[in-house]
């Protein structure tokens, strides 16, 4: 098959993203900063008075950290990988190492209720939709370059590009919130990401395939 | 088996983790800073006087250090992941990724004796601390969920369990001493790990989980 | 054969390597910084005001991410590597992690239409460059040192190299046009990597090595 | 045998060394700084001006990648781990961590004449020597708790430890050469290893230990 011809492992592209997605998560931590201390009060209400820095860090861990047990997901089920796909989680990356400097903008202006605080925001969640739309990409350009070893139909191809596309319908709506409030918006990034997190460990056992796919060969 | 398909293997959640861990560890050295000369004293007497910065770095590469073989000895006895396996994970890697901040903001006010010293040091054992919980609830969640593949008695689980989780005890002892001294309560943090590391060089050969399942397949 | 006895796996090679790429395209983020609001206009337009930044960043993650997924494409070809080929390749990474530095550099001078910003385009060039040299030296090292398993003949040898040493004349001419205009070099430099990037992916099915080579053991 | 069953492969140590020297080889970087212009002279003599930091990066770079290769190197003898390699791995590390700060400190202080030069240049050099104990411990280590499956008489044993100590002593030479002259120190370390590398380069093919027992299994 021409098709086979021209595939290749995933492996080194997952060590890649994998670097990627562990050094945008951890550079994270440096836009958390000493507090200078001004005249009165101490340490304790210095750090309470940063509390957008570690809202907004909070958030971004938990958003590149489900990033990365998506993607981990889903190149279980991507089984070779094309050029294509290479430069399709380029751009993904683009995105997720960006999420360090939109994550300090939108800290730097989460607490002014004014309109740079939803430009702020507004890029933050322009930021997270692209990632959104990436994997989105990522996913439809495996169905369609055969790189998934499943039989699906083009119905259930469908339906499992929807599944893979939520993020980003959610993504879409909160550029549209970020000009209502900023809070607003990273407390609901925050929720949304939170409550992916205990679906999908709920969710799993009946995750059909999951089961059809996997049960052969990994745990061998 | 039900419980088999919806495992996966750990390879990415270790290179994951190690990424992390590698990253976390390294960045503790961008908080050594070139001290700035003042009138009198060269860079030998400047360099004495950030003492607080090189305890600090010392004490939170030795704790990452020992959380990374301890992570390691941990996942070659869980041979299989799920979903919930990698979020209790994350959990882990988020209190890892913020020790190059608690670790700076612990320098910083590390000679102090006053209020803010304890607030420091209160919250660099709290992060130490919710380091140890994790690790626990790891060790807890791989024996509920049977991603281990050893047959150990409830007794024997109690047992692994409460050993996964000394560090938890000392390290909440260590939030209250916080409040007493906060270069006791960094020399102590250091003493610990430093006993933990040769404590488990020495223990090693005695060990009855690694030598009954590592012996046959590893070296091999 | 002597040769074969000297040889050893790329693997921790390409580790090593994914690990350089990876960081090096992560940390040009940091350059990105929250802009300090003057008296009047707001975000918006000091966001604006930065597109030498963006650019600089966008261009250079292209350049990494391209250079990333070139070297896996040859060290799919290279299945050996001996002491020099580690050489090489360090020397490989040692430009690029250079490029956050000349990054910075270029987008600090993009602006101005003065000599600096020539000097700062030039550097800029110049790195880009090298990377280009570089990775000539790794595929014409790798066919000398029989490190690839392919049997070319020395007509297909040169054609290879000079395949893999189109980026080094490219580069080369926009040194030269650095001491013209650094926007237009910048422009240019993204250009062709973008093309790169499509050119790549639209003329893999028909590249003869990969097919004659990869269709049989990879994908099974 | 007792000794295999506590034994463990190599892998995730070697993982986990690769990630930390890929970046403190990167972060290296992050000390070269766009310069400042003053009144006269435009951005090429600022670049000039600052050679020190440029030959601080250098060296540091070809000290840690030399380090990569032979530990590379060492890794391929060594086939298993016990946890006391682990920490003594671990001390290499530290040292290796260590010095984006010791070279950005040997870079600032590298221009003047004066005892803080000496300083700073008797820090970097005990930074190096550290890690060349730390190498000579690995191996001597690994030798006495036969984690090297060759058969080596005791003269070779020693013979080879040797081998592995000669940063040491030269490292060690170069620490009383720090209180002479700081450049002439950083000249003579990054000559050493620019040395080293070639040598290494030229004396592979007609290496024993590699010949002898690489040469089987691992091109297979």
């Amino acid at each position: 098959m021409a098709r086979v011809r021209e595939a290749m492992q995933t492996s080194r592209l997952e060590a890649f993203s994998d670097g990627v997605f562990a050094i945008a998560i951890t550079l994270l931590v440096l836009d958390l900063r000493v507090p200078e201390l001004g005249g009165s009060g101490g340490l304790r209400s210095a750090l309470g008075h940063e509390w957008p820095q570690f809202a907004a860090y909070l958030t971004s861990f938990l958003v590149i950290g489900t990033m990365w047990v998506n993607h981990h997901s889903m190149f279980r089920q991507i089984r070779y990988a094309d050029r294509g796909l290479l430069f399709v989680n380029l751009s993904l990356l683009l995105w997720t190492t960006l999420l360090p400097f939109t994550t300090k903008l939108m800290a730097h202006y989460l607490r002014g209720a004014g309109s740079n605080s939803h430009t702020a925001a507004a890029v933050y969640s322009s930021d997270l939709l692209l990632c959104g739309v990436s994997f989105s990409l990522l996913w439809a350009h495996a169905l369609r370059a055969r790189l998934v070893p499943h039989q699906m139909s083009p119905a259930e191809q469908r339906q499992s590009i929807l599944r893979f596309s939520v993020g980003t319908y959610i993504y879409g709506a909160t550029v549209a919130l970020a000009f209502v409030s900023a809070p607003i918006t990273l407390a609901l990034q925050f929720a949304i990401n939170l409550y992916y997190c205990f679906e999908q460990v709920r969710a799993r056992p009946s995750d059909p395939e999951l089961t059809s796919d996997d049960g052969g060969s990994e745990p061998a």
